[in-house]
């Protein structure tokens, strides 16, 4: 493909795209495709011969298309949110023009160096402690989720517990690790892939709004010092996925502080929150953690995959995942005068997602994203509003920023049945959780796009189905 | 940014991607930015209000393009290729406007389904073992990077020979794996991050072509099983980073076997040659391997990132990474119908890759592809030719693909000088490896527009330098 071929057929694609956002709201939310049916719409082979791109380009609309789950619908109140935005796209389109391959810093240095300048900027966005910047003893570093960056926390955790030698000798089945049992499932995960094991991960109890008890958490760890094992990595929770729920961060670094355990803090949905003044009470604490990932490719505008990931010590880190095979070796890293990021995650290859965050931040300004996220948490509110002054739903759990928890009295099938015929509707998207063991349905709002009528109608949905359910 | 302003900007990047490449040979392929320079040119703080889109664009020239170092000019012959191309990135670009998270099958049934399938296209296009189908007991995944797939193949091993108890209970310092002292550095990271440790990592000699003496392995294997340990991994390497080495499959796939050792083939680089008939004996022996990668963003085409994994047993994979807590279940998942990609991975969110993927297969055509790599291998044989016709130079090792490792008679010192001064005038970018302790250069032809002139022009300037420094 020429440089002029590239020209028209990357207009084509641009169109379809605005086109698509155009009318995003004509598709159903929810993908009605059956298993197998996108499947079955394609070749059994791979061409032989070249196709032209016009071939290509209209077998999007007509066989990917039906098999999307529109995530970008402002009617997409799921899971968490992943938005994007038109300068995050752009930015990501570049990254993948450019095609640079950012290991070392010398394989391009504008991919390292604006990566960490982005990354001090959120620093100071979220209000985050100094020692998180690069010009400090820490540094920020792209990921592509918060499963990896805690696994890169976990590790560099475990490291430091066991002097190094986890590295050289394995694990030895002694080093303990805490969460809550509201903590997001790929700390277990990552539990597992360090070779911890599960059975050495202690879930800590709740209180009745879903946070962690500090008290639970001290006397586990005094037991299992009694008992001859190391506790090595606590993780709290900045807005759990269940819930919303919101750890002590500041009792719990305090604890982990006294028993010189790796403090690291989740907050991969409502870290974007802290942008806002009024809502860093959410962080209260965070001065004592050794570690904080959040991802603007849920709730910052910036389409996946950028998760931003901090450490305090950026030593410990570096000295838990650096390898350098002569193959790598260049006067830059010998000079210890850069940063080199495959020594700060798992893979060694990585984009230039710097770009799109970029992009992001200066296209909205500090103001700007500290509006939508504003008006998100209100709309939210005003949801949470409802739900109370309706008295066949209650609130589930409490709503501290954009996720509202809440279920229909008539009980667990019900409140399936009911999120069943929404979702089949195509009118909405929205998923549930179990809370104290109940049903609960979770609207998330945080599409970039979502506006007053796009929730109002999905309660008004929410109320006329709940009619015909009951 | 509404959907029309969307339409305009975009052009707008779309033709600066287009005049990129068109002027892309006017560049020093080796960014010249000092440390620091990059990031001294960029505003201490982030903007309080949004900037328009035209500002933001016009800075691509101005702060970053300096500190790129060119991955996609044709002059580009580092470490291993990351090429890209036009229909890769205009694929990418879908896949950032759909914005879909891809975890689960039912978050966009076309995001699971489209990858499944290539990846099944791509097991008939390299000729792999059909046990890697989907539709049979394995599949196919795309991952970030070989490091990722790689750690994958290592847990999956891990958990298989402690019928999975690793996960629950943790490593045992049992566990042993084996490499050659060839092998990837990832192999060497994914085992220290998996818990085994590099005491139980057994670096395998290898003969005077670099590649593994299966001999050697046989016995290392019998004399740690004597010891009481449990050898529960191999990684041999279809085209080894420093030079190319190819290691004998069958011998090493036979002692697997009889040890029942889960088999891992790294052809992260070398894989891509498989697509032509001619080249397929450098997998002889693959139908032995319990998994498989091979990253269509090195040679393939496919921009950055796209790793493709191939287990032969799916099960076993998923036992080792799967979670599921109650807000992903759903009935696709419950049905068992459906493939949830997010088990195959570390991470739990994942872009829609297999778009670029799809767009490549289908604007090249299987016969696109293997002219170019056709084109690619003879490049590199002829500049081998070169080499060997010149007194001054000898090959440091074999040239079976695309990858060329000779060094100038002068020593050490130099090939460093003429590798530094050829890096330094910026009319291509080469990179060194040490083999048989020596420093040995290595230029590998796989730049999507590298032609002979480019190959020519390099062998002119190596000669033209060699005179200089000699």
């Amino acid at each position: 493909m020429t440089p002029d071929e590239f020209r028209r057929h990357g207009h084509a694609v641009v169109d379809w795209i605005a086109d698509y956002y155009a009318r995003i709201e004509s598709y159903p939310v929810l993908s009605r495709a059956k298993p197998g049916q996108i499947r079955a719409s394609l070749p059994a082979n791979p061409p032989a011969r070249g196709e032209t791109f016009d071939a290509i380009l209209g077998d999007i609309e007509k066989l990917i298309v039906p098999g999307i789950t529109h995530w970008q619908s402002p009617s997409f109140f799921a899971f968490f949110c992943a938005n994007a935005s038109g300068p995050a796209i752009l930015g990501d389109l570049l990254s993948s023009g450019l095609g640079v391959q950012g290991m070392l810093w010398a394989t391009s240095p504008a991919c390292t160096e604006l990566e960490t300048h982005v990354l001090d900027w959120l620093v100071g966005m979220l209000a985050l402690p100094e020692k998180f910047l690069s010009t400090s003893t820490g540094g920020g570093v792209i990921q592509d989720t918060a499963s990896s960056a805690s696994l890169c926390a976990l590790l560099a955790a475990r490291e430091r517990a066991t002097n190094y030698a986890s590295n050289r000798r394995g694990c030895d089945g002694k080093l303990v690790a805490y969460t809550s049992t509201q903590t997001h499932s790929s700390i277990e995960k990552d539990i597992r892939i360090a070779g911890v094991g599960l059975d050495n991960l202690r879930l800590i109890e709740v209180d009745e709004n879903f946070a962690m008890r500090p008290g639970a958490l001290a006397q586990q760890i005094a037991a299992d010092r009694r008992a001859g094992l190391t506790p090595c990595f606590v993780c709290a929770t900045i807005g759990t996925t269940s819930s919303n729920a919101i750890d002590p961060l500041s009792e719990i670094g305090r604890i982990c502080r006294e028993n010189n355990i790796w403090f690291h803090v989740d907050a991969a949905m409502s870290g974007t929150a802290a942008l806002c003044p009024e809502f860093r009470h959410t962080h209260a604490g965070v001065e004592f953690a050794d570690s904080y990932v959040f991802n603007p490719h849920k709730w910052m505008f910036t389409n996946v995959d950028c998760s931003c990931f901090f450490v305090a010590d950026r030593k410990a880190l570096i000295q838990t995942l650096s390898v350098l095979p002569e193959y790598l070796r260049n006067q830059a890293t010998e000079s210890g005068a850069v940063i080199d990021y495959r020594d700060w995650q798992v893979p060694l290859g990585r984009r230039f997602r710097a770009l799109k965050l970029w992009f992001v931040i200066r296209h909205y300004g500090v103001e700007g994203l500290q509006h939508h996220i504003r008006r998100h948490v209100e709309l939210a509110q005003q949801f949470a509003d409802w739900v109370k002054a309706d008295n066949r739903f209650e609130l589930a759990a409490p709503v501290p920023l954009n996720l509202v928890c809440f279920r229909h009295k008539g009980g667990d099938e019900v409140n399936q049945g009911l999120m069943d015929r929404l979702n089949r509707s195509g009118d909405l998207y929205l998923t549930h959780t179990k809370l104290a063991n109940r049903t609960t349905l979770r609207l998330c709002v945080g599409q970039t796009n979502t506006e007053a009528r796009h929730v109002e109608r999905a309660w008004k949905r929410i109320q006329e189905e709940a009619t015909r359910v009951a």
